[in-house]
């Protein structure tokens, strides 16, 4: 299939959001059935992570932690007040890919797919594409 | 080919467990010749790494270095005692990708593929799924 | 295809070069149309990111700060003196992929392909293999 964009709205500067049931929604909209979903993030200061889905001070405590490691009021060289969302991009990654099996994503009991947003608030996106085995 | 599960099982809290010879095994069973093997972790206080395989003191160094980064015992909001390990797990990932010729995965001369555990000892699994080129 | 190897060259113990246009021309020469890119690093001391490619001053500024989490004096196990080196490979991660599309790399608008060399400068490699739709 061609590359598919979800958009995703963010409203904060640093915010985790759950995009799982919309790129479930994607693979139940295409019909597959197996292969690999490759998910990726076209934005420089954005990030995706694979994580736990039923308690939100999860994420929180990700967000906590990366500003800790990566705060927003260092002596950066990049002048855009943003090199700290640059960073956290780079530790997280901008690509993923989960399994297919039987119309759905092959996930952990407590996994949950985030876009992570770290120099909001934006509109965003991320680019879907589908390989199907069959 | 469907997704096959490797079972991994830890034996403490942090550690890295050598999967190399196991994904060979299963690529040899399969008898895939060219293609790409994909690896999932499906935990949330777990995660995938590719580094040096000859000197076990270098995996140790990097458990060091990242419980130094993400301490068990910070503030957090996570009341489970593992917040550190979900953070670990965002920060190394939990897919990862080989690519196979001629039967054998395409790695560096050092590099060695763990399985890394920041929350055992726990009975684990990486899944996989590989595309032959044939 | 069967796997590709783009050379590079490191002049620095900690550089980041920019791989985009040797990616894309290698993309170009196969006469590749839509696919996916796959981008591996088989070294353990390096790795690969996206990220901003117009002010060069992010990735001093990524650099810095990964030299931050991860100092090179550490009192480390491994005794080469590039433990330091190892941890950012595995913060950072040695895969990547980037869709393909009417011939040209799906990237956002900011966005470069990055090796990461973390204990140069040396002679290195990026393995590259391409999924055709076609």
């Amino acid at each position: 299939m061609k590359v598919k964009n979800i958009a995703v709205k963010s409203k904060s500067r640093t915010e985790f959001i759950d995009i799982t049931s919309e790129i479930q929604k994607l693979i139940d909209n295409e019909g597959i059935k197996n292969g690999i979903c490759f998910l990726f993030v076209p934005h420089t200061t954005a990030g995706i992570t694979i994580n736990e889905g039923a308690d939100p001070s999860v994420q929180k405590d990700i967000q906590t932690l990366l500003t800790r490691l990566a705060p927003q009021d260092l002596n950066y060289l990049h002048r855009e007040g943003n090199a700290d969302a640059h960073i956290k991009s780079t530790i997280v990654g901008v690509d993923k890919f989960v399994f297919i099996e039987d119309g759905r994503l092959v996930l952990g009991t407590w996994q949950a797919i985030y876009f992570c947003e770290f120099d909001g608030p934006r509109h965003r996106r991320v680019v879907v594409k589908i390989l199907s085995d069959d």
